[in-house]
């Protein structure tokens, strides 16, 4: 293994978050499931926009998010995910890039618009999602340059890239470049409801290819399809070879072989918005493991970076990571 | 006077601003005057664009962050101001008229894309504005609807119209059709260096036409080419009928002939970003005066409405106005 040019690289679905308060009634009027992730299409998208209160409109994306956590821990960052080459998509782009992440995707110059993720926080701080693909469709083999790849200590990809049609297919080909450079390869399972929809070929992958597997408790468990947390981390453990799972305040395991670390979460003031909480643990996490840290303080890391995000409404961080550690 | 469908009509140049925080020395690095607003080309626009960090979009423009104030008061609103029909002209369509604001301007579909003010936030809490008007620069005239404006009991425009080429015609047939139904006219002086631009005509303009005038210190200062408060106070005095002026810290000032009220500033546990101080406290102030309020009363709502919008990034009301009052 060469000395890497970059410590992490992403791919993910490039998406511009439009974040709005809502209450409760809200939701249910509009069908939503509280803090899940749900696909829709334009009309869609545009129907629940014009019923939503006024947005902040913020580069998201559960990967460019990770990245962006990175590069705010002062990690060597590369990302790539399609945007089109529309006013959003200018703003993406300039958000990733400014953090200081390397992003040279070719945006699309004909189809649909740059993604966005229409956000509904409610007052209890959780966030409600419905992503409007567009763009992000368009990613392929094509956009993984195996060189690139090859030029990363790890590989991080998301789980929602398998609702992205040829997405998929991308990152086979990304694992492929990165295992043939001896590099490692790694996967966030996103969200249970994406957990559902691809539950075997999610566990074929993570026996077969994930060197480092992210997921938050109800994912696992919806992966393996057990009861309780102790059952996921017992399959977790036939299957996976490393895999740092989330528990919200109850800070967050990692498991390696017959090997536990429990570690508890940071300590926030106030929770305010819970949007990219999982996202920035993965950040802190890679960071840490990338800088050849021992597994129980990556964890620490990523609870550091999990606990400014969930700080503050939005899913980039507000203030250099760094300056935390 | 018949009664009136909306408290106040506001025109203004529409704007999505993209606030991001930096340090003294990129200001220094760009030229940029902290504290003030600057025009900048679609060239120039790109260029800060380009160095600047990463950012949050939030729909602004002077008097759109007034009327949003006056609709998070309960107030009705109606706003005037030209986007054009892209992603961000959407955006600032979308989040004014969800806070409840009529907005019935048509967007230009051809000629530049709708405005944005790059927003640079300092450590100490000061915003430096770099603004490309775009779009604003073909609101005219025609875009001003006679009898709308006879249906708002006052009619608020602010000062930087003037940068925007047929805006100024477009004031002055609004101001004719508000005193045409017996309704009431107003104007923000807006920023220092906009009176520098334009002093002569916003004196003309406040002698013989304007009912309620708005302006902090260092613009009424600039206005009356004096060196002190209490000479700007009294050059204000003489020419104008109602003004409202305000001080930051020191709270504000209302002047009416020979009378005087001096109101303290709300307090605020901590100025985050002092974008819309000015804008906020206009939304305030005209709440109150269209509800029949004393006038010390109007200035006080503005200090409340100014105070919340400091204590936070961006220049729109995160929490209801009216819950504070």
């Amino acid at each position: 293994m060469t000395s890497a040019a970059f410590d992490v690289l992403g791919i993910g679905n490039a998406i511009v978050d439009v974040i709005s308060h809502s209450d409760e009634a809200f939701l249910g009027q509009h069908g939503l499931v509280k803090g899940s992730m749900m696909l829709v299409d334009e009309a869609r998208a545009e129907a629940l926009y014009a019923a939503m209160g006024p947005g902040v409109e913020v580069s998201g994306g559960s990967c460019g998010n990770t990245m962006a956590g990175v590069a705010s821990f002062g990690g060597k960052g590369a990302y790539i995910g399609k945007v089109r080459n529309d006013q959003l998509g200018g703003v993406f782009g300039h958000d990733i890039k400014a953090t200081g992440v390397s992003f040279e995707t070719k945006s699309a110059t004909e189809g649909p618009a740059t993604a966005r993720c229409l956000i509904l926080v409610t007052p209890d701080a959780q966030r409600t999602m419905n992503t409007y693909l567009g763009a992000c469709t368009g990613l392929g083999p094509t956009d993984i340059d195996a060189k690139r790849v090859a030029s990363a200590q790890v590989t991080y990809v998301e789980g929602y890239l398998w609702d992205a049609l040829a997405a998929k297919q991308a990152v086979l080909k990304a694992f492929e470049a990165a295992h043939a450079a001896d590099r490692l390869v790694s996967i966030t399972l996103s969200d249970s409801f994406c957990v559902h929809r691809y539950r075997d070929e999610f566990r074929a992958l993570i026996r077969d290819k994930v060197d480092i597997l992210f997921g938050n408790e109800a994912e696992i468990k919806s992966l393996y399809q057990v009861d309780t947390f102790e059952e996921a981390m017992e399959a977790t453990r036939k299957e996976a070879k490393i895999a740092a799972l989330t528990r919200s305040e109850k800070g967050s395991v990692v498991i390696k072989g017959s090997e536990t670390w429990e570690v508890p979460a940071a300590p926030v003031a106030k929770v305010v918005d819970t949007t990219g909480a999982g996202d920035l643990y993965a950040a802190g996490f890679l960071f840490g493991f990338t800088h050849a840290k021992p597994l129980a303080e990556c964890a620490r890391l990523g609870g550091i970076a999990a606990a400014e995000i969930i700080s503050h409404v939005g899913a980039r961080p507000q203030q250099s990571l760094r300056s935390l550690i």
